[in-house]
């Protein structure tokens, strides 16, 4: 089945963006590459906010890779704009669709309301969050409180230059909810 | 000069306990010793609730491995009590007052907002923090929010069985600021 997979990079204190939404204190090292990450996705699903923070980031455009991107928003009107498919689905309807076609991954890129929604329904397979050493003191949380206890099985933690430390976890279901 | 270092476990969305002061998520595998830690400190800073915390854990004293134990509390009469030192001085003043004496290492226990002060007073010379790979969706924070950036060094992650993830730090001050 194709994975809904959180990557994202944070703060040491969780942070994935300071609280006007600035991600300044990222960084990328340069023997670390997300290539092999793009290489499992096929499928991006974010945030309104999230959208445009990255649109701010680069300058215009994400550089999508060939990945289809869906943006989950209340507010903007659902279908394709720019490249971007816009959605009122909730996120069970939503990974619901995409996994009626086959593909590779579904990145889930935040931001962290959206993950806590996707965490409440269960929808999380699997982690990958690139930990900057710096605790910044305030900010958007990646785990913002509210959801159910959710166990994961480290599968990866790997230091780079610079201290950029990242971390692969898959989740670790019961049994029994696997069955259904 | 003598380290503080913080040092606690957390839950993998950053909780050092859950909202009533539970700890029961977090574990210690049989790979992993506290030992070489305790090599390292002779003496222990905490607030109240975080030794009543320990306390209720380990069912009426910790084993404090000779460690001399700081207890900050705004309510408590200072003075020593059942081998615990109560004291009402600031993070600066007591940090000032143990490092009049050589020793060893000053473990920094928590809890949150107790680290938070003393972030803000940029005290926290380096970071000993155990990750386990749950998800709990509510708690009390390690990291509140707060305090000013800090920075720091990435020294070792290392795995241990059931996932435990342990990451060091060490503060990466300006070169400005060590000068003071």
């Amino acid at each position: 089945m194709r994975k809904v997979v959180l990557g994202l990079g944070i703060s040491l204190d969780g942070y994935i963006a300071r609280p006007d939404g600035a991600v300044d204190f990222l960084f990328m090292p340069k023997d670390y590459s997300m290539a092999p990450f793009f290489a499992t996705v096929d499928t991006a699903v974010m945030g309104r906010k999230t959208l445009e923070a990255g649109l701010k980031m680069t300058g215009g455009k994400f550089d999508n890779y060939g990945i289809k991107c869906y943006v989950m928003s209340r507010t903007q009107p659902p279908g394709e704009h720019d490249g971007y498919e816009f959605t009122h689905q909730t996120p069970e309807a939503l990974i619901a669709e995409i996994r009626k076609q086959p593909g590779k991954n579904i990145w889930m890129m935040g931001g962290g309301k959206l993950a806590r929604e996707f965490l409440k329904a269960d929808l999380i397979d699997a982690l990958e969050i690139g930990v900057v050493p710096t605790l910044i003191g305030e900010g958007i949380p990646l785990f913002p409180a509210g959801f159910p206890q959710r166990e994961f099985k480290l599968v990866e933690c790997k230091a780079f230059s610079k201290g950029l430390l990242v971390l692969k976890y898959e989740r670790a279901r019961k049994k029994a909810s696997t069955k259904k």
